[in-house]
């Protein structure tokens, strides 16, 4: 069920636009690409915590992550992947798929929130990266 | 397999004791508990990247996370759970379960990294809280 206060059910102005419609959540592309390729899986119901996930969507979202991660990993080619869901203000399930490049920006410490308006891609940059990421999935 | 050279495979330093085996990964307890109950859940194999697992470790690794949350919620009562993988350097598939309360650390914004020294409760404490938390899977 939709939240109309939820920043994930209305789409936030972080977001640069949507890379796919997956098994029970979405894939978003964030305009901060100061990490190339950061994207945000957020799941299409208005649930806060994983487990309040039935089994099967828990199953399918856990999918999901791991689809999206992988299409990531090979665009990109990054050292590591970092997951996280934080959400303490915005408490709708999203992880942030951040690709991490050894020697680039945060390596082997977390990656930065909030995302930065300082790094912000060209709309012809991310709508290329959108499209590289959805042949991949 | 396990990797010697992996402080995940290894139980590292920062790990005040293991809560429980569960299906395909093991939940510890941290030493550092200024984000009290804070807990590691790491895979027991050592792989990498969540789209590595297979299929059914996979499915099986996010009952585990689930399940781990739910029993954190249960004793803490947080105001939200944040879940993470980073792992740039210690790339081995584990997520840090951080329940945040309102108003207290970090709240609204990442839970922080690395573990602090001076936040370390007493091995009395750390006990129950493994006990507590164990009662609850």
């Amino acid at each position: 069920m939709k939240d109309t206060n939820c920043r994930y059910c209305t789409k936030g102005e972080d977001i640069a636009g949507i890379v796919a419609d997956l098994e029970v959540s979405t894939l978003y592309l964030t305009k901060d690409q100061s990490y190339k390729g950061r994207c945000i899986l957020a799941l299409n119901d208005h649930k806060t915590e994983l487990f309040q996930l039935d089994p099967e969507e828990l199953q399918a979202f856990s999918r999901d992550m791991a689809r999206a991660s992988k299409a990531l990993f090979e665009v990109f080619r990054p050292g590591k992947i970092n997951y996280a869901a934080f959400g303490d203000t915005y408490p709708h399930v999203h992880f942030h798929l951040v690709p991490k490049y050894e020697g680039g920006k945060s390596w082997g410490s977390p990656f930065e929130l909030p995302l930065s308006p300082d790094n912000l891609a060209s709309k012809e940059e991310l709508d290329a990266r959108i499209k590289e990421i959805k042949s991949r999935l």
